[in-house]
């Protein structure tokens, strides 16, 4: 089988992970995606995610790239591939794609999903993919918020310690709160984010949506640049890489 | 608060209990249920069940009754409930009943479904809540299979070393296979259960969809009553009690 570049949708749910990228300790979604694509091809191998998702937080639509020179045909790659992986990773779907592909800097727009579940109608089984608020603020507040989002801005103040990211300008094409089943649903498609920003923009907007003008307390936060007027950082469990978006799919 | 006989539905992840009943060791559902009453009515109280569902086996649909003298108002029982109890249980809903209902003994008709992930379809998320097999046999096999359930049989075959039933006679509504989302879903309504007898219908019915004429192979082992001739049983986290039938609800 001559080489290739296979680009592969991952899913995972990230409960039991220290996140995508392999670090000194703990288990890593990437540690385990490398150590199966090793067995398939009798060699190591390194693969790029188009998002570094972070610990506990899930994935239904990473995208991974790399060179592949395994004999197992492409149609059937995503199976075998999953015969080596653990069952909290799955590969969705693979293609045979360009050179020039990578998913991570081919990538145009990432979307991430933040489900919130209100108590009242909380249910045992989405404990690990779900935050639980006992008071969940209405739609339409939660939307006068995030409206704000859209554009582009200087993110600083929904910016985590200990992020490295050189600019903290990002942009947002779309951010919208609406109604999945028994969830509440935070939206979020955005060129980039800074480490645990959408975790950061939705515990302020909650918080916000606790004062007397929600929208105003948001931008207040928003424009200050100041990560010390930030809310609480939403839990990672709430947290899904839904979907990447590269040009030919946009 | 003078004292009343409450009815509760409850929902819980099976997964880290070891099934409904108190035991010696091991996390039950209904030792959390009754450390959590305790707290609400500062005694000790009992509470009995429709279904001892087994280890690892889940439940959308369980009801429990007890007479309780607690102070909290009925309607804000089912809340109250949920604060003491670990997040993996859920009081769904809490009504006043009649001193002569028993969650067990009023019990008409128990629905139990089984849920059947075929390996190209599977996710992360429902590796706990699925059995996933590689190769799902078509629905119309299956049925044939399953509508030999349906009316009253000696189920010996699919009864499990230590049952203590006395009789192993048992009275099936309802018994089949169905598709919801991505899943292969058996849904059986019967009077009553032996032990562990949903999860050893499935893993022969399964089996026998690989023979030549499965709804003979599995017509054989009914009425057999020789468990040895039945199947593996299937795994218990594909199964879940979904509702409980009484007169005033059938």
């Amino acid at each position: 089988m001559s080489e290739r570049k296979l680009r592969i949708i991952l899913a995972y749910d990230g409960t039991d992970f220290c996140g995508w990228q392999i670090q000194a300790c703990g288990r890593t979604v990437q540690g385990e995606v490398e150590r199966a694509l090793e067995i398939l091809h009798e060699h190591p191998l390194g693969v790029c995610a188009a998002g570094r998702t972070d610990s506990g937080v899930h994935a239904r639509g990473q995208v991974i790239s790399f060179r592949s020179d395994a004999t197992v045909p492409d149609e059937r790659f995503a199976r075998a591939l999953n015969s080596h992986l653990p069952r909290d990773v799955r590969a969705l779907s693979c293609v045979v794609t360009t050179d020039e592909f990578h998913a991570r800097y081919s990538a145009r727009w990432r979307e991430y999903k933040y489900y919130i579940e209100p108590a009242e109608v909380s249910d045992p089984f989405s404990r690990r993919f779900a935050w639980t608020l006992k008071t969940c603020p209405d739609l339409r507040t939660l939307n006068a918020c995030a409206r704000l989002l859209v554009g582009t801005h200087d993110f600083a103040a929904f910016s985590a310690a200990g992020d490295k990211s050189r600019s903290t300008v990002r942009s947002i094409r779309s951010a919208t709160f609406h109604v999945e089943n028994r969830f509440v649903v935070f939206r979020i498609v955005g060129n980039a984010f800074l480490w645990k920003m959408v975790r950061s923009v939705v515990g302020t907007i909650v918080a916000c949506c606790r004062e007397a003008r929600p929208p105003d307390a948001f931008r207040r936060v928003l424009v200050s640049r100041d990560r010390r007027r930030a809310g609480t950082t939403a839990p990672a469990k709430g947290l899904v890489l839904t979907r990447v978006y590269y040009d030919e799919s946009t």
